[in-house]
């Protein structure tokens, strides 16, 4: 053997153990729950409907006909005419929202007592559910940079933006809903500082274990902060290339303040088994690349108010079955702000949409069934994601025309349930966005046959995959939910 | 240690004792030279210069106007107006490549008593140098496929878009000349089967080595086959994770058959060691990811006859300064061929261009430096690429507007030269278009800096960051001239 154990490699980076580690030295989390109402209470935003068509500063005009700022930043809503030959529907019309510009996302991290924290942020957007949410230490739009609203500076952003100013753990780009956005990406960023950095009101150190605590609640995450945590490497297969069976149980008694078992201990496995994958990379390389060559996928512009299906009035753009989304205006008034009042376009979400992974001990080690998936605004034809993800779930369950593996998902046996949670997508972006995320484990006795839509991967393959761009936010954000840290008992331990 | 030792592993998949073995079971050199030049004269191709303007099946037309093929299919010629802030020139017009669909360049393999072996083609294309070239196995258009010339079935076709034929060992997308063609990828496939095939007689087996032996002649090796051997994995880090100092003795001595030392040796052991590399693969994301996000690229359609420094007339485009390229029409008479004849468009190329890597060991272990590259017609707004790549570089050598590292290439001392050969690009597409390739050993008390567009990285790094499409034509193509099996003695040996 080569260099440090795994519990050596993981104290030294620290991801583990502040994976592992439920109460870390930043806030307790009876103190997170105080402060997180205190900020509800310090940042009121009151939220009104505003017809499209009287919304200060933005426009409805061009050729073909859109909606967009006036000052051309930020983003517009567009229309679409998508043609494909791949999957049940293949052709359809639809609103898309169209940000060319790169934003960050962005976390701070820092050791406190040897374990590792993240600086996160309580945070209003006018499409939340309930107020504030936990954010990333920064959200920033390229606009945020060059000042578009005139609002004040972002505090902390030159972590991020100033080379030198703090290491870089991770930095990638990965795209945003390719069913909403048109190939928008944004940069996920952790950065880690050595020195305490000053902290406002609005902000706060947890460790992963008690974000991954937080994440068992409804809505109180944000969408970006699942997002960048996702692109963490748990294990670095770089640093570290392997480990067996031994090593594990090092694992659970040197590094970790707790021990590792259950499904915490299949995730491990998956992670850093190299052998049991029921796919070779090869492999899974070629299934993609098949799909990217065999299907086309067209677009086309169209008149935001001439989509089939949609109905486009003064108010809103709405689908003629009330499913999807609605292209809403909202008047805001956040005086704890950087811009205490403003006019504009989100997303209305009405129901819930269903985003689960199926998993499952394949030659002794836990698999993911991820689903090769094709978006309008997809940045390739084909990206990796869950197993299924789909709006207004509970129109399909048990449905003919339902996704594959869908009715999986509905009413299943308690002992197959992982995760089960309800988290909100974007609130600067999307009003009240909720998809239900479910993490299954089938027994391993269930038969599923891989469509030529999906493949079993292991964690480490799949870990492989985000960092390089292949998986999309329905896939990463479900991902950001899986918990080493959990126990047999943890449910009750909070 | 776990499983397999490199040796075992090199003789399992083959690839690496193929690459050792210059002398196969195929064919011995002399004898390939023979069939070699009995194809050349079996293969006859007249190709003569006829106007652009009277081209038979082309034409000039269209808003804003382009050159294309009457059907609709194969490619067109547009102009294009660029417009970036990044590096020296910040905005120019040129024609480029619009060929959209995807086509199979692929290449069968075999174990032949032990040893691997490729099915390898002589094939004449109207833009080559000097006749017939070693090709793969296969170059299908998705217009062969669909049979829009009307000619026969590719052989061995099959074996790469049937699914079962043969055993997929390599299957990726990867793009071309980003200069030259608009976001233009293709597939690379390397497929293995059983038993023999039918031997047509323009096809012959040959080792890897022998390859390497044939690619240190000028234009003998054509485009595609090196872009295809650059995806081949040398040593697969997801079978075999890691080796140090002593099984790259077990190597030499068990599985190779020949010693591996000198440069060979260099080559293995940055393909292998993991822990000596400069920079971190979390870094160099962040150094890439900062390229894309920090910089910007735009792109207009230009009439081709208004493009600023181009001169349209009914025989050519040209540019006025002479350098870069022409786009020229020939007719072309191929009694050997699927169609006997036919009239096309090719961009023409005076001059030599050089592409080189500057290789250094850096802690000890051999180190490329790798450049971020901005082409217009790139998939991603920076991919990676070699050292330097520039056409017409006599022009730039020693002058101030010389790229980063060119003048290194200029009359290097011999004791530098790694690797110093002619190679020629597609002659389906392109007229005589040569480039100097060089691979470049600097002392290790060389000190160069990394600029902004340039980081070293290992092998291992290298080969992982190809399989994942981040590697543009130019730094795949060179990286495939690397010989695992040269010796002290190899250029007397063949």
């Amino acid at each position: 053997m080569i260099g440090a154990s795994l519990a050596e490699q993981s104290t030294r980076d620290g991801f583990l153990r502040s994976a592992l580690t439920a109460n870390g030295r930043g806030l307790a989390l009876p103190d997170f729950f105080s402060w997180f109402e205190a900020q509800r209470a310090a940042q009121p935003m009151k939220v009104q409907r505003v017809p499209l068509a009287s919304l200060d500063g933005w426009q409805i005009d061009g050729t073909p006909l859109r909606l967009a700022h006036r000052s051309g930043k930020f983003f517009s809503i567009e229309g679409i005419r998508v043609v494909t030959d791949f999957g049940a529907v293949r052709g359809w019309d639809q609103p898309i929202i169209n940000q060319k510009e790169i934003g960050v996302l962005g976390i701070i991290t820092r050791l406190i007592g040897g374990v590792r924290h993240f600086l996160m942020q309580a945070k209003v957007e006018p499409g939340n559910i309930d107020g504030v949410q936990l954010s990333p230490t920064v959200q920033a739009t390229r606009s945020n940079f060059t000042r578009v609203h005139g609002g004040a500076g972002q505090p902390y952003l030159e972590y991020f933006v100033s080379p030198g100013r703090a290491r870089v753990l991770v930095d990638q780009l990965q795209g945003e809903q390719g069913s909403r956005f048109l190939r928008k990406r944004n940069r996920n960023m952790i950065v880690e500082v050595d020195d305490g950095v000053p902290l406002d009101d609005r902000f706060c150190w947890l460790t992963l274990g008690q974000i991954k605590r937080l994440l068992e609640c409804d809505n109180i995450v944000n969408m970006d902060v699942r997002t960048i945590l996702a692109c963490l490497p748990l294990v670095d297969s770089d640093a570290f290339p392997f480990a067996d069976g031994d090593e594990m149980e090092d694992l659970a008694g040197r590094a970790a303040v707790a021990p590792v078992h259950g499904f915490a201990r299949e995730l491990l496995r998956s992670l850093v088994n190299r052998r049991a994958a029921l796919h070779t990379t090869t492999e899974l390389l070629h299934w993609l690349t098949g799909l990217r060559v065999r299907y086309t996928l067209d677009l086309a512009p169209q008149p935001l108010d001439a989509l089939r299906g949609w109905t486009m009035t003064a108010d809103e753009v709405s689908h003629d079955s009330g499913l999807y989304f609605s292209v809403i205006g909202v008047d805001v008034d956040a005086p704890g702000r950087e811009v205490a009042h403003w006019q504009q376009v989100l997303l209305e979400h009405g129901g819930f949409g269903l985003n689960g992974f199926v998993m499952k001990r394949v030659n002794g080690v836990l698999h993911f069934l991820v689903r090769a998936c094709m978006y309008p605004g997809n940045h390739e034809l084909f990206e990796l994601g869950s197993t299924v993800s789909r709006s207004n779930a509970d129109v399909y369950f048990g449905k003919p025309n339902a996704p594959r593996f869908l009715d999986l998902f509905h009413e299943p046996p308690a002992e197959w349930v992982r995760y089960d949670a309800v988290q909100s997508e974007e609130g600067g972006r999307f009003f009240h966005y909720q998809n239900r995320y479910t993490l299954l484990e089938l027994p391993e006795d269930v038969q599923i046959e891989e469509p030529e839509s999906h493949r079993w991967m292991t964690l480490r393959q799949v870990q492989n995959f985000v960092r390089h761009g292949y998986f999309n936010i329905e896939g990463r954000n479900l991902l950001a939910c899986l918990d080493l840290s959990a126990r047999e008992d943890s449910h009750g331990a909070v």
